[in-house]
């Protein structure tokens, strides 16, 4: 046991929530592994978990890492982030231990585990200690401008990608100066971002597309958006560069 | 055979360049596919169609489509953009026409099709004649990224996509605005985009990915990049976001 090579933890992206938009490469991995960790909040399935139902070994042990805070302690709160540094020391240790005595370990991760990612938090920790695979997936952006139809991007659009939790001066800046425009984290952010879109002058260009790629699947123009959006909800401003 | 429907025309993204980073769903299309369409240059193999190798069923039929211009005729000719509008409108109707007669036409798309992909010139042309749907797929930044081997954008980061064809002086502004950073067409604007990242400040921050996914797979510093970059090149810098 003492002379035992770690095995490679690979963080896996899923996708934006169809089974069949995983890669080749992820169904292998995750149908294959002795043990599948994934986030989830306390008392809930977790929704990566979700999506790989019917796909995981039959013996396979399942590693549940459940956020310690959701809305208890207010975001920029320190206590917020010693919290959760202290959740992701924890999450860490477990999963190297496995992969240290011989498991293999797949971490679902939503989409692209690198792009705005919390499966990045661990990955930084686990460097140097075991080795880390990432397979890259198709983002929840992609699959919300293929829902709406239309090509995101053509010929030298620049496109700039903003998160709903960024400032209203900040994200109407943005949405000024770029052609194609993709907004995330919308959630309880909606109200911002509509001033944010509005001061920019580009409400009648957005759609709202929420859970892309999901059963629930919705595509509306944005100012029919309402006054609530689920956390799986994407803005989306089309570019309308050069074209043969 | 006059009141037969037209079978659905997919346009299918294969991710970045391994096969085994397609989508499940793309996979399973393509093997299935009596006919296989993809663009190409004149006396090449074609990108995507090397991406497939071995996949395809036996007795399928390949439709490839040949650019009738690469280096020629120069870009901002009018000639340019008329013979390229003529060469889609002859490719469309040949698709339309099989799909008409019960054939079941995949169209490989490099990347994710609806991100600065050339298929959206043949979808705008077939939309309203025959059913046309889309597969997103991971695309060749995500796979950028995934090759540094670092997370490209965390917390509430600003990412900003620019192509290498822009003018000098938008690139600059761009890149100075922004916290991550991806640059596509680089290639022949491998000085220009250089000169633009030296202007924003950001040359010691930027590395270089050639073939993201594929065997010749490369990371090096920017600066290190010398002065010529493959057409499979991407610029990248990394967000340095919030991070508990
Ligand atoms: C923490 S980020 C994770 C992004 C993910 N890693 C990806 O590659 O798409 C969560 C945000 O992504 C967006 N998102 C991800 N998948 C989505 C989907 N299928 N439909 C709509 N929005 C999605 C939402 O804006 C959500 O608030
Ligand atoms: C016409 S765009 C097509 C983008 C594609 N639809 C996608 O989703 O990535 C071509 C540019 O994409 C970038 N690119 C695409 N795949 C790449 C890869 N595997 N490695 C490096 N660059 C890639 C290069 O900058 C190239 O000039």
């Amino acid at each position: 046991m003492s002379t035992m090579q770690p095995r490679t933890i690979h963080g896996v992206g899923l996708g934006p929530g169809s089974q069949d938009l995983m890669s080749v490469r992820a169904d292998r991995l995750i149908r294959q592994a002795s043990h599948v960790a994934y986030f989830r909040k306390k008392g809930r399935t977790g929704h990566a978990r979700s999506i790989v139902d019917g796909m995981l070994a039959p013996d396979v042990i399942e590693l549940p890492m459940e956020y310690p805070v959701t809305t208890e302690i207010p975001f920029h709160d320190p206590r917020y982030n010693a919290l959760l540094a202290d959740f992701y020391a924890t999450s860490v240790a477990r999963l190297a231990e496995i992969a240290e005595t011989g498991g293999d370990v797949v971490v679902l991760c939503e989409g692209d585990p690198f792009f705005y990612g919390s499966f990045m938090h661990l990955y930084a920790r686990l460097q140097g200690r075991v080795p880390v695979a990432v397979v890259p997936g198709i983002t929840g952006m992609s699959a919300a401008w293929t829902a709406t139809g239309q090509p995101v991007t053509w010929g030298d659009d620049i496109m700039t990608v903003l998160m709903g939790t960024l400032p209203e001066a900040t994200l109407a800046e943005h949405m000024t100066k770029t052609d194609a425009l993709v907004v995330m984290k919308i959630g309880r952010n909606l109200d911002k971002v509509g001033r944010a879109l509005a001061r920019a002058g580009r409400v009648d260009e957005a759609w709202l597309i929420e859970y892309a790629a999901m059963p629930q699947e919705r595509v509306l123009p944005f100012r029919d958006a309402g006054d609530s959006a689920p956390y799986f909800s994407i803005l989306l401003v089309h570019g309308q560069g050069r074209r043969p």
